[in-house]
């Protein structure tokens, strides 16, 4: 619990009344409780907030509230603190009640294994039940958390971040600044198979998968090694939860993956591509620069550069609305059908009568 | 190997003939092989029995077998075991042959790493190689599986069930009587982005995720925390293997979804709803209390209480079956088209000269 | 670094000029760069090299190249090193440079942890961090990599592999030479519920899962143990990554599932089946042999042998690519039936003034 009056202060921001209100916590507008703080920045946002049941909220850029004088707002319905930026002064509230936590660098828990071959670079931290087999290389104030596996010959950069239980299979590579969460598994066989009379042959999984700097890749998302070569990810790309990348694929910079995105063996994604959910990306497919795959869409053929796309089969977005809003008068277009055969069959009778009346004259 | 007396004996059943049969396991009717026996508590079900391989099964509720004495039954032309509750009795005779496993509580294994701020409730087990980090709660007589890691500050109620592999990040809060499947990782980033000039930063990450009592989550299903606050499952809601949940998600009570559902960030979601397998759910939608998702559906809207929503783009279910009954007949429907245009065509041409004649006449 | 010639040697074969040429690596023609070499075993393969940034390439069967004496390929632009089989060299080169992991059995690493009463054949490995629970049986060669866990009573055969982090629920089942990748979940509850007055409770877990010879199970796959008895996967079958298979099913042989497709309970799966991506397949439905499920089809219905299935839900393909074809034709359909039937309504009134007219003559 904290009084109003103190989170006005660590705020830096002005308080209307009620500086004795207790507060236990901070809440969205849409799951706010009634002891909780939330926050307002716009004014629907302000009316949702009067709405609900939370007796605060941190406000800004509200016409008539907080372009004034704090000193007015004292008639207003619910304490408000006015602040610059509502949002950024909710984070810190926020952290007021739920602290970050903060991971001091503690060197190699005695329960982690690293191998004595491993190369493991200053400030590193690796925790326990960890695994670090022959070879591989982490490199300066990464942290490896408990019970993950690096296999033989990995490299992974500086200041990475591997949650727990993800498995790195060997020789895969990892940059600078990425994030791996929980159940990631890099580097898994891809899934390639010669069939001979209806048996069938894992092919060669000689490649690896290398992951660029400042990617960060979601809970539980595997992406498989390249038949010869790299499974890459470039640059800055983000990958949400169970997420799969085929073998040989490789993908742009700076894109967004939405989870459970599954793209098949040997795509090229260009940089700057938004993903939606559930998308599926059929195999040695080029997806364009900047390109748009709304959700759950299903990709059989190339995507040009910037285009948006959207349905199963995917098509330009804009077609796709107009035909789910066609299909959707489905049922009144076969009436429709049927009553207008039948009309144009008693007009071909009638037609055909009165060609027979005319013969006859 | 049982002999079938033995078997009858334990369910206490009445079994019509072939006491020395020996028996070697159970087998669902579907797959039951010759030497198991199997169990069929309706007619159909028996006359699978019949033209299946097993020679004998626990039978109830079979009109003119199970309500007449046994001694009646002893022509029947396999070997039957007559009980109150035929499928009681099979799970009964299943655990005979593959009994449950009986495991002690057995306090916490020497390979564990239980931080010594972490706080153990009585009769707790924590297997070997999980690790609990600073200032995490486990409740009384709850059951932490080898190599979990449950991180720091989280709290775990009472009679809570958390198979191997799994992970919760900082601040999990789960309740009483929850079973986490293996490789279930709770409070991982949410997939929340701003983008400037193309690249993509991280948004706040101050939440966790709440799982309330008698929640059930399935093998490798991933929950992110939320921005500022919860992300919520709430009581008694049970969610199938590899299911997403986004940040800020609300999911309310007694809800059953199915597998490869995902939910975008932002959700609230009624209580006493029901997904089908791999339904995909936009951001910020409001899915209604005893709704019905069903399988593949995509939602792009929110859907009203107890409605059944099917399809992509979700429509009302009877609605979508429609729909997909007149979409089978669009080649058909193309054909008749053209050809109905073609005639109207004619008739137009014949009209048109109809008229002309009758100008000229 | 290797020269070209050096190469050359390595895989037996000619090389037409430019022996010091310094390699890097290998990459295939869709990624190669300029210092690496890549391979071309056709005519247009070998024209994409031409245009690609590589200077050197292993060929094979190409006209007018290979069928000649390497004498006369010293005009060529580019550097070729002619074999028989140029995928097979270049594999042998890419090892080469990226050298297959040797493992060699190490026996029971000291930190994993081994049930007195589990049963470990000879020259088994089992990595740091693995846990063994007993009455497990490990078979003669496998391979239990860092940190899975295996659970009381599985069975594991011959010369299998299980990659880190994989989780073994009690009584697993697993045969000779299978492949379980990291992450991969066996034996989690199936998802069967009883509800009563709208909770949910769990039905019987008894069964377990059975995974026969030479099956390959990809990166975070889930397979639910039985109601009763076995949830199957039969010999030879091949899944990929964030596979979900339910609780009953019996999966034939040699199949091949690619990526998160999802299987609901108590299905039979023939043999030689194929599937392809994000495939959803309802309950209790049968799938019969050597049939095909194209990507993303959502099945209602059994599967005849042999047939190929496409789309939600899922129709005979040839059918549904009619459909498909015809759907995006159906904005301009809709507006050939609103013109179609204004002109029959005209035509109607028309027909109905030439009856008057020929009423009143």
């Amino acid at each position: 619990m904290r009084r109003l009056i103190e989170l006005a202060k660590i705020v830096d921001g002005d308080l209307n009344h009620s500086p004795e209100l207790e507060i236990s916590g901070v809440g969205r507008i849409a799951s706010v409780s009634e002891s909780e703080i939330t926050f307002a920045n716009s004014r629907s946002h302000y009316d949702r907030f009067l709405a609900s049941d939370a007796s605060a909220a941190i406000v800004s850029g509200i016409e008539g509230i907080t372009d004034q004088p704090i000193g007015q707002q004292k008639t207003l319905p619910k304490a408000v603190i006015v602040v610059a930026d509502a949002e950024a002064a909710f984070a810190a509230i926020a952290t007021e009640f739920r602290p970050v936590i903060e991971r001091r660098t503690s060197g190699v828990h005695p329960t982690a294994v690293v191998a004595s071959t491993a190369s493991i670079g200053p400030d590193v931290t690796i925790h326990a039940g960890a695994v670090v087999m022959d070879g591989a290389v982490i490199g300066d104030r990464s942290t490896i958390f408990p019970n993950v596996t690096v296999m033989e010959d990995c490299q992974i950069g500086q200041d990475t971040t591997i949650f727990p239980n993800t498995v790195l299979y060997e020789n895969t590579v990892v940059g600078d600044r990425v994030i791996l969460h929980a159940g990631v598994v890099l580097g898994a066989f891809g899934f390639g198979y010669k069939s001979h009379t209806g048996k069938h042959e894992l092919s060669a999984q000689l490649g690896n998968v290398v992951i660029e700097d400042d990617v960060e890749i979601g809970a539980n998302s595997t992406i498989d090694r390249g038949t010869f070569d790299a499974t890459r990810i470039r640059r800055g790309t983000k990958l949400d939860n169970l997420v799969m990348v085929g073998h040989n694929c490789d993908v742009g910079e700076d894109n967004l993956l939405c989870s459970q995105v599954g793209i098949a063996g040997s795509c090229n994604v260009g940089n700057g591509v938004v993903m939606g959910g559930q998308v599926g990306i059929g195999d040695h497919l080029n997806i364009g620069d900047r390109s748009i795959l709304m959700a759950k869409s299903g990709l059989m053929h190339d995507v040009d550069p910037g285009q948006a796309v959207h349905g199963i089969p995917a098509r330009p977005a804009r077609k796709q609305m107009q035909i789910m809003a066609v299909s959707s008068k489905l049922p009144e277009m076969r009436k429709m059908l049927k009553q207008l055969s039948k009309s144009v069959e008693q007009l071909q009778q009638r037609s055909a009568s009165v060609d027979q009346c005319r013969d006859a004259a």
